[in-house]
């Protein structure tokens, strides 16, 4: 029943592994979607003239990765230490490891620098580039480091107009260290509605890494690179002037964040999950099936949404989605499937046993329940490939 | 800087790991709160004459079930297959699957059986009854299955009064099949207020479970288990007259659900996240530490509850939790510690590097997020062992 039965080692297809064929719940990756939500994205950013360095956390996957990158050896964006090791090993040697260091963290940063690997760290206090600083000097090896903006107000960062504060980390920092340049992420894009709404929170989040570096710069100090970065953002940006990269992640896949936000529509979400009926509840209206949230994850991010997607969408075997039906509520290992409510939708006559694919809210997380992907293409059922992918720290 | 380097492949300490040495995040288990919520529970169940059957869903850990499972052979419940050869592997002989069976499993199921683990399903449909009869005939093995029954109307099973139904699968099971007996999941238990709502939901359980039981001997059926469980009757049930034995899981960690439910206070929570402090957001009073959601899971179980818990409840590295402050938001990889809203507590003075313990919402999905527990007793901050846990299917 396992897909690795019939699929060599590089992955490649020996015989026809179908989708009815695999163990449930597991994931499914429509390829032909990622590659054309890749391509979308790439034209955008080079249109723009910068380059796009993805987020590898939402895939967390080597095949994923070179299919997103530029280049075998990237540039990329990771969100640990785990992830910066792995794609190391895999051969990318431009990473930026875009959560704020810890200062345990930074005997590993060494390592890997000294392995080849071009790792720039994240930072907003003078403590923490003075710790840099110290551990650059200690090494003989200068640790790069970007000083994070904060442009929304929405987690860590300098304020973007803090000349103080800016000046003193960049300060601290070339003290042995090396100022890279500063980076934003405007989580706040996440809550934005409309055109107008998203190509605003684009702006202001140029706007302030772009002023940053020029204290910087004034100053007297280097700021080669001047990083934003979120998918609603980098999907909505009409100018990028000063601005030299764009980070990304979500894109990749897509989700019904991203759909409820306006980015995408549900027939670019490129992962769903698989999953088998497994009972009725005929009087309530409810299909259970064997994906609760340890196979969704817990994430409700459409609850705060115009339309409200339980914890996924509910789509035939062929990826196409059943009208207005959604998982409208799950347990470890069960889901229960209903019509959304106040909906024109009808409940589908599935038996026991039918399988149906369930879009995520939310790919990031979804793909964290999962260890690897089981790759098809478009509406064939055919399985061509099983990609492994990571967790842990 | 990893246990792993100063601990044996038995996990045995050969010398002095201490909190402060792991790499963060991480999932920490004091054991000693564990060993008296085991024991709790376990007189619990003794003293009202029944067999205590272990979920092994929450710790997914061979170090685990084997201290809160009364023989290393069990008995035992699981919520996958996987699961269920995880343990079969580990000695595990007596299993109760408690999620509907998907006819696709049942070939794993034998498989199991034939290894020598008494493996037993549920199920609800006539259908399902008549597949597990079908392949038990073609198999030469029966396969015992236990009818879920529906107690409080929060997922699956029979209702307990709907004679033709249970009267029906029980038919289908035994032409071929073993009919096992009859199993419920008071889940509906986790949104009960105070103690007589509590036991009232134990009472409902049990009289759901033995009417059924009744339905089927009257009708000359065998009905050897009546099962009931969940953590929140199990420790509410004053009378368990007609059943035979009690599952639950979450009680050998609790968490911050239960803890709202009233079952057990945040002193008695085993599991914890243990965190480093990466920056500050001063003017609006917030820490930022390197747990996410990633690492706490994005249950938010709390906050439906009287007092919401945020991520989590921060504590200091012995354990001790903080008075109010919860981790109130978090990132993918960045958490955000503040006070909590409304409360009289003060931010604590932590400075970078410093490190937290965040205890959970919800320790089965918080645990879902690790790959392994680091193990302290108590307020001690020494690390005596690397217990392993798996996940996925």
């Amino acid at each position: 029943m396992s897909a690795t039965d019939t699929l060599d080692k590089t992955g490649t297809q020996t015989s026809a592994v179908r989708l009815g064929d695999l163990e449930t719940p597991c994931l499914v990756l429509d390829a032909d979607r990622m590659d054309r939500n890749i391509a979308r994205l790439r034209d955008r950013i080079a249109g723009l003239g910068v380059t796009l360095r993805p987020h590898l956390k939402t895939a967390k996957s080597v095949e994923v990765a070179r299919r997103v990158m530029a280049t075998s050896e990237g540039p990329a964006t990771v969100s640990t230490l785990k992830e910066a090791e792995f794609f190391a090993d895999a051969g990318v040697r431009d990473i930026i490891y875009a959560v704020g260091i810890a200062p345990w963290k930074l005997a590993k940063v060494i390592e890997l620098r000294k392995r080849g690997v071009d790792l720039a760290v994240v930072l907003d206090t003078v403590e923490l580039a003075q710790a840099v600083a110290a551990a650059s000097r200690e090494s003989g090896m200068a640790i790069p480091a970007l000083i994070e903006i904060d442009c929304d107000g929405h987690r860590s960062g300098v304020l973007p107009r803090d000349s103080e504060r800016l000046l003193a980390i960049g300060k601290a920092l070339v003290e042995g260290g090396e100022l890279r340049g500063v980076l934003t992420h405007a989580g706040g894009s996440y809550a934005a509605r409309g055109e107008e709404a998203l190509r605003n929170a684009a702006e202001e989040e140029r706007a302030s890494v772009v002023n940053a570096a020029a204290i910087l710069r004034d100053a007297g100090l280097p700021c080669p690179v001047v990083s934003v970065g979120s998918t609603p953002t980098a999907h909505h940006a009409t100018d990028l002037t000063g601005v030299t990269e764009v980070r990304a992640g979500v894109f990749v896949f897509f989700d019904l964040v991203m759909t409820g936000i306006g980015i995408c529509t549900v027939d670019d979400i490129a992962i769903s999950v698989l999953a088998t009926v497994i009972g009725h509840q005929r009087e309530k209206g409810w299909i259970l099936v064997d994906a609760g949230w340890m196979a969704m994850s817990q994430d409700r991010g459409t609850a705060k949404q115009v339309v409200n997607q339980g914890y996924g969408v509910v789509c035939k075997c062929d990826g196409t989605p059943y009208a207005d039906l959604i998982l409208a509520d799950a347990n470890q290992e069960h889901g229960i499937i209903m019509v959304r409510p106040g909906s024109d939708g009808t409940l589908p006559d599935l038996a026991i046993g039918d399988r149906v694919r369930i879009l995520p809210n939310h790919a990031c997380a979804t793909g964290a329940q999962h260890r690897r992907y089981n790759v098809v293409h478009g509406t064939s059922d055919v399985v061509t490939g099983e990609w492994q992918r990571f967790g842990g720290w």
